[in-house]
C-alpha cells in the first residue's frame, strides 16, 4: 500500500478554509489533524475534537519529549501538532492535512521536505473585506487587522507548492483534487511505475 | 494577454502519441509544431505538413544561421524544430507542443528552462507489444527493435516533469489537460496573481 501524503494547508482568515476542508475530508482518504493548545476552551470547543486543550506545563513537557511535529508560540499561548496525528495515519495510507499559520508551515516543510504546501488565497482583499464584513462576528477593528494580517501573508503564498484562489468553493475543492492528482504523475514519483511497466515483458 | 506555454511530448513508438496529440490539439489553444527533416518524403507525406522536407544543404545552411530551436542527426538524416515553428505562436498565446524523442528534448530543456516536458508510457510493455503487433505495419523484426528502443527510453521518463500512462486514451488526455491546470496553480507562478489580489484593497 502507499504511503498517505503529507499536506499543509494555510490560508488568511475569512478565505474560506474551513469550509475547504470540510468538503475536502469527506472523502475518507483524507484526515485534518487535531491540534494541541494551551488557549483556553471557547464555546463549541470539544477537547480532543477541536483541540487537544493543554496546560502551558504539559505542551512544554511534550515539547521536551519531542511529541510534536512542530509548535509555535501566537497570541500568547502555544500550538502544536504532535506526530502521532500525523505519521501513524500516513502509514495506513491516509493524507494528513495539516491546517497551520505561515510559520509553522516553513517548520514543516523543513522537516519533512515531501510534505505538499498548498496556500489558499480570496479572489481579491475588496472580495475578503465582504467575506469578513458578511461574516458579522467581528468588530470593525478585527476585520481591519485580519486584512492586515492578510495582506502581510498572502506573498508568502510563493513559499508554498501551490496557490488555490477560493472564488467559487466547488472550483477551488476541484483545484485541490487535480493537485493531488497530477502529483501521482509527477516524474520524480514515477521510479516504481517504470519499474513495473519494464517488468512486464 | 499571458504567452503560450512550450510543452515538449516524448514518447516510444507505439504508444498512442499521434492519437493523444490530435485529441489535444482539437483545443485550438494548443499546436504541434511542425518539423524539418532531410529525410526523403514518403506516400502520405505532406511538405509544409507533416514536415518541412529539406536537403542536407538546406538543412545545414538554416543550422549555420541559427533558425533551429533543436536539431539532432537520427538515422542518418537531420530533424530539428525551426523557431518560427515556436516563438510567434507562443507569443500569440498559443502552446506548441514539440513531438520529439528524447536526445532533442533534452536539448529543448537546456535552451527553454520553462518548456513543460511531458512523457508518454505505455501500461505495459506487454501491452506495448500488443499494440504494436495488432497495428500490423511492422515486421516482426522491427517489432523486437521497437520494443528495445522503447524499453532503454522509458528509463529516461524521469528526466521530464510529468510521465503520462496511456492506457485509456481520454485518460491520459485528461491526464494531460489536468498538468496543464495545475501549472497555473504552481505558486512559483503566483507572483502576478499575488499582486493582483493586494492590488483591490
Amino acid at each position: 500500500m502507499n504511503k498517505g501524503r503529507l499536506i499543509v494547508f494555510s490560508a488568511p482568515s475569512g478565505c474560506g478554509k474551513g469550509t475547504m476542508l470540510a468538503e475536502i475530508t469527506k472523502d475518507k482518504n483524507y484526515r485534518c489533524s487535531i491540534s494541541a493548545t494551551t488557549r483556553n476552551p471557547r464555546p463549541g470547543d470539544v477537547d480532543g475534537v477541536t483541540y487537544y486543550f493543554l496546560t502551558n506545563e504539559e505542551f512544554e513537557d511534550k515539547m521536551d519529549r519531542g511529541e510534536f511535529l512542530e509548535y509555535a508560540g501566537y497570541c500568547n499561548n502555544y500550538y502544536g501538532t504532535f506526530l502521532t496525528e500525523v505519521d501513524p495515519y500516513l502509514e495506513q495510507g491516509i493524507n494528513v492535512i495539516l491546517e497551520i499559520e505561515v510559520k509553522g508551515a516553513m517548520k514543516v516543510r523543513e522537516k519533512r521536505p515531501e510534505a505538499l504546501m498548498i496556500f489558499v488565497v480570496p479572489p481579491s482583499l475588496k472580495e475578503l473585506r465582504r467575506r469578513l464584513e458578511k461574516r458579522g462576528t467581528e468588530s470593525p477593528e478585527t476585520i481591519e487587522k485580519r486584512l492586515e494580517e492578510a495582506e502581510n501573508e498572502i506573498p508568502m503564498a510563493i513559499k508554498y507548492d501551490y496557490v488555490i484562489v477560493n472564488d467559487a468553493l466547488e472550483d477551488a475543492v476541484d483545484d485541490f483534487f487535480k493537485v493531488m492528482e497530477t502529483e501521482k504523475l509527477k516524474a520524480e514519483n514515477s521510479h516504481e511505475l517504470i519499474g513495473k511497466i519494464l517488468d512486464t515483458k
